[in-house]
């Protein structure tokens, strides 16, 4: 793959530039830029450059809504029923982060259920936005259906991303994961560059474990993680996410000719509203230091906490550039 | 080991007579009683008759004060802390789930966070509590530490078992898993009957995976489920239930001499406040219906949600009589 470095302001200004021609207001153009921009300034590039092609064709498509605002269905105190009305599903999640924060401000904790909303792109988006301002937070999307639940060949349970975010110091530890071991991008990804998988990824077509991604591209049986756990844990978080919105469920979702419209759920804790909030900086920054300084394993491998990987991607893009696949980024300009 | 098989009702009156001469009021003495009975009633034998015994022995070192009862530190609103002040975990836990519950009827949400408590046995029993009730809920608990971080030789994450429930029809879906592929206790149970683990569950002395019992006794490295997922996850839900409860975090817990003195949050959701409350039972029902009605996979396993098998189990020992180990049944008769 012919790769080259991009600066992050040029890719923002580029992605601007487009959403503007496709209708979004001066406001929503440079912040859903500015999302994609930082998701592949931050290492997570499956959900950045290398998304927004497709992103651009669901809204040519209609299934995404440029001008669409979130709107308050049902208020139950500290929780509250949104409707996404199809909005891009970055500016929809941003709002629901800062709607629970509003609510943990009133009420010390706060919880928004989102329906019809899109693909929030990567869901530590919004465990930064609200670590940073000082929030412990807790979200989820549904998705369609990838992945197949415990004893079943069919994919009928979404990857269904987890986001536990927490303040540390003037940064975050953010975990954002998928209920699959390993994405299919990331899969697609070993397969293109001849690799097989660190660990099994899923199920071949004759039901056995394997570590070969092309396997398991042909037969779509991914792995969930910790086998049954994982499962288990994708059907709850769809429940959930469905019930709490009133919105669709990854059944009915997979039903539509592409995924939008899915449901997510922000909660957010108020940790200047504890008890103990003069000392919470010092409790994180002692588990911290206790958790990196365990004895090494044999592979020397670094131990780092989640989130710790994206202060140094950053800082190494923002020097040198973000890269990008060529072809992609020319097929970007042409937009 | 020679099983037998013991009536519900006479396990439950055993745990209440040993209780009473322990001191428990005879409220708290009959609550306590069945929460551990029923853990076995329900098939969670490792944390029901097999674990009263050291449940005894906490008491009789003064780790678990038996008349202690939780005292409200600070609310924020829909979200309190609370000191657990070392009382017995369950009777804490389900005084703690009482509480979210009817912080969520006035919120809509809510969430208790308790410090200086004790093991809570399963943390189904409060997912089981809250969904029959009508409430969503999540919950989780802190333990000592006993699993390593990816890249790490030694334990310094705990198993922190997590709770996700919802009520479906007169019944629920109640997911309870720890983050360790295996507890220690299955591992055990492996190798005393001579069987290897159906999948990797640790790590070698040498670092290798593996599926056999002795060897990860042996290195005391057990496998976080998803590998790099499971360890995040343990360090995110230890964060947030030592930071929401200002109580002690896996590493200080460590240090004492038995674990005693966990952190825990739980999280109560109100149903019934929501604006689809009167579609939410054939919403959870359909998404069930659709994911028992996967295509199987090879292995002719029946596709199970979370709980499901616990309405059998019950069922089953009701009949005939919960199996205990009569070595364990005549060491608690002795009590």
């Amino acid at each position: 793959m012919n790769t080259i470095r991009i600066p992050f302001q040029t890719i923002q200004t580029e992605f601007q530039r487009i959403l503007l021609k496709l209708g979004f207001s001066a406001k929503k153009a440079e912040t859903c830029a500015r999302i994609f921009a930082e998701n592949s300034l931050e290492g997570i590039y499956s959900h950045g450059v290398y998304r927004f092609p497709r992103f651009v064709d669901y809204i040519k498509k209609g299934f995404i809504t440029v001008d669409a605002e979130p709107r308050l269905v049902h208020s139950a105190g500290a929780l509250e029923q949104w409707d996404g009305r199809l909005g891009p599903g970055p500016l929809n999640a941003l709002f629901c982060t800062e709607r629970a924060i509003h609510l943990a401000q009133e009420n010390g904790i706060g919880c928004v259920a989102i329906a019809n909303t899109n693909h929030w792109m990567r869901g530590g988006t919004y465990g930064w936005q609200a670590a940073k301002k000082g929030f412990a937070f807790i979200g989820w999307t549904n998705t369609e259906a990838n992945m197949p639940a415990w004893g079943a060949k069919e994919s009928r349970l979404g990857n269904n991303p987890l986001v536990f975010a927490v303040p540390f110091g003037s940064d975050a530890i953010v975990l954002d994961f998928a209920m699959t071991q390993f994405s299919y991008g990331k899969m697609e990804a070993a397969e293109l560059q001849g690799k097989i998988l660190p660990y099994p990824g899923g199920f071949s077509e004759k039901g056995e474990l394997t570590k070969q991604p092309s396997e398991i591209l042909k037969s779509r049986r991914a792995l969930p993680i910790g086998y049954w756990k994982g499962a288990g844990l994708s059907l709850l978080l769809d429940i959930m996410a469905a019930v709490l919105s009133a919105g669709l469920s990854t059944r009915e979702l997979s039903q539509k000719e592409a995924e939008y419209s899915v449901s997510q759920v922000f909660i957010a804790f108020s940790l200047e509203k504890l008890n103990n909030f003069p000392v919470i900086e010092k409790t994180i920054g002692e588990i911290i230091s206790d958790f990196k300084n365990a004895a090494p394993d044999e592979t020397g491998r670094e131990i780092r906490y989640p989130g710790e990987r994206v202060l140094h991607t950053r800082k190494e893009n923002l020097k040198n550039g973000i890269p990008v696949s060529k072809k992609i980024w020319e097929e970007i300009v042409s937009l």
